[in-house]
């Protein structure tokens, strides 16, 4: 008789975006006539670059024609974007990591959940609280966290570290040492960052202790002070120590295109068996790339034009953040974030969830509560700035008008 | 310091593929003027279809504008695609799936992977034997395998069966009764089927037993006999009892476009908690949805044209099946497989290895030694039909000459 994984039965609540969508449909059908703002999941809504466009146009049609045709692709990527992205992520900043480090996959979120899966069971995780749900959940379904417990709000047997006012949110070095230690930077979802020398001492750290570091640089894009590192491979010695994912979803717009890549350098290994080996056969064994089309279009983000465009789009989110954050600013409410990240860390009167409710009932802005990342986002709420313009400035009347 | 999952360590070689592609690889380089045919890896070979490409037109023109831009779509699939294949894979047959029961992924490899972590690890695991390696080594990753036994071919904590020229590569009930089992028809490799009475003999033997059939349906629209199920829910009580994996990579050529769905049928459960809420919850949290232009490529499989490019496809491929078939058995050869499936498998003098090399260095012909599949493939050889028909005539010319 067969018996399910019941890890699962430790997860809370649903997934915390799904939980969200089900509040605003909700409230939509009892309302139909007012019009919601959401500035709550983290997804983009300008349209694609026209040269992700044209690249993705042209790959269709070489699809069509038999000379043209795609079937199976390497696991790993195609060695046109995998150079890409050497070239252009890491060498141009200095960061020694070769093509062969890299493999592309369907999105940052999958790579980010199943990472995990080439460690064992037995390691201790670290993430920090708040913190993106994913990092936490997927460990919870390989049964490395334990039961949740409602005393700590959170998870028996995961390392919590907190990301405070008190601490700048950036999070301190806990008193037990982990082995996995998860850390996104700039962050989702405090919007807040981490300084080249603040992430060099977390690299000395995880190669005196012999720990990893899981670095989540999704929204790495969104950097424009020069003391903020674009990667974790910046710093002295992260070659023995982090496992960098990346997204095309921030940079580029690619949350409905799907495409993001990890890099495991091949410097990683214990006993003489290296990371980068088990993720290769990983990706072998149970992934058969990403469609070549989107591939294509991940190779026009790294076009001169497609830089351009990209840039634009960029200024166009930021502009969004910059005029939330000092729009609530102003109108006397404490904001974190904003300025190297898409997202407002807005400190709330009361708890969170209220807050939510409070917002999608009374003037139909959607965010997501501080509750929902974690124990330590309690008393905040994150803001996106991948709106419009007009709905982003439309949404801070709203809230200032309250 | 951080321990790696050593259940990879028990994994036998590289992925078989991998290594076939390396052998193909080195010959070349060797034998630079040589023309390789390669009817080995069972990727398709015909262009994308009109209407499919059109769709794709069609779609990445929607992403370049501000009204028609898809971000983050449901993880589980568009409503449109799941209704679609409702409609015409189940209820146009008589099975009655409902499309909140079909989850939209990027292909079946992925989900046949992914699909053993909703189980407990204690689970007893089924394989046909000689089988689809992904199958066995995603067992072996999260453990479930107990280490390898060159005395038995296999792993110890797997229940082998085996499928052979005595029963007809169809395979009978354990010794010891399993909690999974896998089971694949058309099969890969031996291109083999099941009638609808024997697939009811499994259906019954699993809800006797409270097992689950993990159900790869990959090449159902290669049939033709009347009397070959196309889908496992044709049975009755299969609802009770299996989960069915689909691709899009063999009916409409998406290897390099990557689709695929899993039918979870909400009647199966476990103490009250289904398997359906088991795999929503995995969608939700570790998979962010198929790509929406390649979701609309997939409505379009569905189109009224869209069945009728396709079905002549598939004509195409079945030919190649029936030329290599006849021409192998004419020359004197032991063939099976080939009429309801795009695989041929071939009985081969000695060792499956041994030929594979001798047609590789001889003829420069590629096919898939038996042994790669498991120790019962041992002695057999799979020939694919995704080749160019005027690949294969070449292909059974030179095979015909040694």
């Amino acid at each position: 008789m067969y018996k399910i994984n019941e890890n699962y039965l430790n997860l809370q609540g649903s997934y915390l975006f799904s939980t969200i969508a089900r509040k605003i449909s909700d409230y939509q059908q009892a309302n139909p006539e007012k019009k919601i703002i959401r500035l709550g999941i983290g997804d983009v809504t300008q349209p694609l670059a026209p040269s992700i466009i044209r690249a993705l146009h042209n790959a269709v049609d070489e699809m069509g024609t038999a000379e043209g045709f795609h079937g199976y692709g390497p696991e790993q990527g195609y060695a046109f974007l995998r150079e890409a992205i050497a070239a252009n992520d890491y060498q141009a900043r200095g960061c020694d990591i070769s093509p062969d480090e890299i493999f592309i996959s369907d999105g940052a979120k999958c790579d980010v959940g199943n990472i995990q899966e080439i460690f064992s069971i037995d390691n201790r995780v670290a993430v920090c609280d708040p913190v993106y749900p994913v990092y936490v959940d997927t460990n919870v379904m390989a049964g490395r966290s334990g039961s949740y417990s409602a005393a700590i709000g959170g998870f028996e047997n995961l390392i919590y570290m907190p990301c405070t006012e008190a601490n700048g949110f950036v999070p301190e070095f806990p008193k037990e040492v982990p082995d996995l230690i998860y850390l996104c930077f700039p962050n989702n979802p405090t919007g807040m960052t981490i300084t080249k020398s603040g992430l060099q001492d977390w690299v000395d750290y995880a190669n005196l202790h012999g720990s990893i570091i899981l670095y989540d640089a999704a929204y790495e894009a969104y950097i424009s002070d020069p003391d903020v590192p674009h990667s974790i491979y910046e710093c002295d010695g992260a070659r023995t120590c982090a496992i960098e994912m990346h997204s095309f979803s921030k940079n580029a717009g690619f949350t409905g295109l799907r495409l993001g890549y990890t890099v495991i350098p091949k410097d990683l290994n214990r006993n003489g068996v290296t990371l980068h080996s088990l993720w290769d056969r990983r990706h072998g064994t149970r992934y058969n790339g990403a469609p070549y089309i989107v591939q294509k279009a991940g190779e026009a983000v790294y076009s001169e034009q497609g830089k351009q465009e990209l840039k634009a789009q960029i200024s166009y989110y930021m502009n969004n953040a910059k005029t939330i954050r000092e729009g609530l600013s102003a109108a006397g409410y404490t904001v974190y974030g904003g300025v190297n990240a898409p997202y407002i860390w807005l400190k709330v009167p009361g708890m969170s969830w209220d807050f939510f409710d409070y917002l999608l009932n009374t003037v139909q802005v959607v965010g997501t509560p501080g509750q929902g990342f974690g124990a330590a986002g309690e008393g905040f709420f994150r803001l996106t700035a991948f709106g419009t313009y007009e709905n982003s400035v439309e949404a801070l009347a709203r809230i200032k008008s309250l």
